[in-house]
């Protein structure tokens, strides 16, 4: 028998396993599984909890991203995490490894991009490990913050809800936008006051994997139109389903309610198909042939 | 003129160099610069939150580590953070990189020291990341909590103050103590209760180095009486001052308090010195023979 290593079961299979088996203490309301944990902390307000780890070669290549873009980033696609649960960020910890002949400038431009950002969303930095390796690696811990009765799950989706992109999808790297990509908070917050989605996840793994994750924890299938799927410059349908590092929201809304986002004058929503009761993702084209595809996106492993 | 590299900042240079940098909300009743950052979240208790980054190869070697100690370890350090601010451990989440070919059993093992430790503590691992790397790094944000009225900074140590720490120093890494050690909650409950601490730390990064961090911040001296600082099997007064990873809480408490700790029989307090208003670092030797050493610990660069 051969042995399982990692890239078999895959980064998602792994967390969920470890998880499963791990303590659980009063005051989480969600842990595990969804773009940030949820906490009851005794506050008026929920806390959200992520962390992302970003390392060279794997995340950023120095030699086509600059050393702001590379701070900006870590710290983007946490934001990106709090606003798909419906929160606004507040407080960041950093755990940085560098080589040893780092220059200083580099250092100092990296932690340049990240403040920038973090005055832009009010995040404040609040605690710092720094230590020597062969690569550099950024880890963002993030909280945030969210009204009790305004979280948003990937596991709300209801039959009948309109599914909406914020943005365009595919294509992320030649097009530069994994590195300068604008996390939705302000679309997130709009969102909530004006359609209250019932499920929501940000696309970092491409539309047919993150698709996959709402359609999976909420029980339900997908139609969507290949022709309403927003392409980004120069991408196909291919990569706007299965690329990474969008960062767009993907979003359900009772069909009540979408009128409204149809209408937006403020954000532009892209409306792109249906939550559907048989399980399964279909894409109907252009001439209304159907097709299931896999809820597969882009793997980190 | 020389590039100036992170080696010539070193970890702590670099990071207060970003922090005075970074922007700060309110709430961030204590940011960079303890062991753990402060936040007024709105609940009862003050929050704690710290990151900690272990790298193979750095931290630790898989040739002389068991899997589950890695895990075990990975926690642990997070732990002793909240542990020497004077809180309970709440929340974890956890950032894992681990090379494509890595095995399931190995990871699972890796999982299994980590929530073994998290149940023993009661911490909650309510959020993950996994991720592709060339070496295994895995990085933990903990969150604590803490009332109001007793978090343990840094810089409270007043003159006269007694010097303690929790337990014996040095050849860490020899005697396997870095890949077993107990992070110091209970006792640090215990002093909470029965002396009331002005300052503490954990000691990382050599007693020298962390008792350093407590005389900078309070503003004080000390003066160390080297008979009485506890050495850890075949440890050399050099390494108690110097090597890292101990783990062992280093406290400050007014005199009229220390009674209590040195008759204490549920836990041992070794007391080493005294604050003195002269600043810098002394030792005192068997003969009364007094020299001053360098605030300097053990350098992750």
């Amino acid at each position: 028998m051969a042995i399982q290593t990692l890239a078999d079961i895959g980064e998602f299979g792994f967390i969920d396993r470890i998880a499963a088996r791990a303590h659980t203490e009063e005051g989480v309301i969600k842990g595990v599984g969804d773009d940030a944990a949820v906490l009851d902390c005794g506050g008026k307000d929920y806390l959200l909890y992520t962390t992302d780890m970003l390392i060279e070669g794997v995340h950023f290549l120095r030699t086509i991203m600059a050393p702001q873009e590379i701070g900006r980033k870590a710290l983007a696609c946490s934001i990106s995490d709090i606003a798909a649960m419906g929160g606004i960020p507040t407080y960041a910890v950093v755990s940085t490894g560098a080589p040893y002949n780092t220059s200083r400038s580099f250092l100092e431009d990296i932690g340049q991009g990240f403040n920038d950002l973090a005055k832009e969303y009010h995040v404040s930095l609040v605690g710092g490990d720094m230590t020597r390796s062969n690569r550099l690696i950024i880890n963002v811990a993030l909280l945030g913050k969210v009204k009790k009765d305004q979280v948003i799950y990937r596991a709300g989706a209801k039959k009948g809800d309109c599914i909406f992109v914020t943005g365009s999808l595919g294509n992320s790297f030649k097009n530069r936008k994994h590195a300068c990509f604008t996390p939705r908070v302000n679309e997130a917050q709009y969102l909530l006051e004006h359609a209250r989605p019932n499920a929501m996840i940000d696309v970092s793994d491409g539309l047919a994997g993150d698709l996959g994750h709402i359609l999976e924890q909420s029980g339900f299938g997908a139609v969507i139109r290949t022709t309403d799927i927003p392409l980004a410059k120069d991408a196909s349908l291919d990569q706007a389903l299965h690329d990474g590092e969008d960062f767009e929201l993907l979003f359900t809304v009772p069909a009540q309610k979408a009128d409204a986002l149809r209408r937006c004058k403020k954000y532009r929503f892209f409306e792109i198909g249906t939550i559907c009761s048989k399980p399964g993702m279909f894409l109907v084209d252009e001439k209304g042939r159907k097709r299931q595809i896999e809820p597969k996106g882009f793997e980190h492993f």
